[in-house]
């Protein structure tokens, strides 16, 4: 049986304008690798409510879990929970038991429980909430759909959190060879013995270290002894 | 006039299975930025014929161009070339001209031009060639959409060929203040800021110092009047 499928959708201007650089997707990235989910695709869209419905009702119909990062913070550009109830077409409000764990937590620190710290309760009908350890501010779970905060540290945190609760897969497993030679003079022989395993994944990417070309040859795939044979004549292919 | 758009289409497993971060997107984020092209959108997809030309497809006709990253090598998984070819539905052969200058290059180096090699002179009908300053093997530019390599030294050099090329807008200018007070707090006089300049961009983003909660409240715009008018105002909300 195929893994589950998941995507990832960034939001923000940010990320766009080349203010900020995504670490979400990566970090996200190798999570669902371990888990034995693939990461079919990424997006990154700007904060309005159009590029955010289009893209998570075309990705939410695709794969079998979309992770979405950005856009659920208490300023008047964090629009992802409005944007994601419209995309499921339900409605949204300031739910009570959200309100309660940010009430505590202002509370707890001092801090006014303002107008704009109480939108970050907003949440949309029959939503899930996802628990932050880090700031309070939930992220929640609709459909299929994990909207999770952009902010690294709390992301990684509600990644933490909802990875167990997915059916993974065989875990995605890999090995590398390091040959010292040109990606042009290994491609034939590896091109065919590519050809031979296709159950297994191989790709391979060139480096260059103090002016000399070298290839990195990456095999990958759910089955162990599968992927040491393929090394195992990979190696003779290109002894050291 | 708004400014054009542009998407940047990432192909490459090694992406989404987390082995590599992808650093090309914020690369070019900056330079359109720079140049007054507003990117709109960022796809990364897996190194698959449907899943390639499904994005371009969708891209080239939302956005003004399209800037690919990947899979031009000469390895078994290098498809990006077929794959933008059917994309517009055109065929794809070893050029004359990519053919010359890959035959001069390994001849100049001493190394054997093999039919891996002549993959990278394979060029879909009716493109244009992207010169290759660093390892020669060409990018190509079809319609509106612009091949370019995933080795991030390739693909910036790729890129500063392409760019005076393109016909920018006002470039996106964009000022910051640093304030020592949490987003929640900054929210309501921020928000209504940011309603009286619907023709500027207003982000903010949190930060923690030592413990300490913060928030950077961006300012993003093609006037520099105006940015200008609204900084002095934000200034004035937030007295250092």
């Amino acid at each position: 049986m195929p893994n589950p499928t998941a995507a990832m959708l960034v939001i923000g201007d940010e990320i766009l304008s080349g203010r900020t650089r995504d670490g979400n997707t990566h970090y996200l990235a190798g999570q669902l690798t371990q888990q034995g989910i693939t990461l079919a695709e990424a997006r990154v869209v700007a904060d309005e409510a159009p590029a955010i419905i289009a893209a998570v009702n075309a990705l939410r119909g695709q794969y079998d879990s979309v992770f979405t990062s950005g856009g659920i913070g208490p300023t008047h550009d964090d629009i992802t929970a409005d944007a994601i109830a419209a995309a499921f077409g339900v409605g949204i409000s300031h739910r009570a038991d959200a309100m309660a764990l940010l009430a505590a937590h202002y509370e707890r620190s001092g801090m006014e429980f303002n107008d704009a710290r109480k939108r970050m309760a907003r949440i949309p009908d029959g939503a899930k909430l996802i628990d932050n350890p880090v700031s309070t501010a939930p992220g929640f779970i609709l459909g299929n759909v994990h909207v999770m905060a952009g902010v690294p540290s709390v992301f990684q945190a509600m990644v933490a959190t909802v990875l167990p609760t997915l059916t993974g897969g065989a875990p995605l497993l890999s090995q590398s060879l390091r040959v010292h030679r040109g990606e042009g003079e290994v491609a034939a022989p590896f091109g065919a013995l590519a050809a031979e395993y296709p159950d297994l994944s191989m790709g391979s990417y060139p480096f260059t270290v103090n002016g000399a070309h070298g290839t990195n040859l990456v095999i990958r795939g759910s089955d162990a002894a599968r992927i040491d044979a393929a090394m195992t004549r990979l190696a003779a292919l290109f002894p050291a």
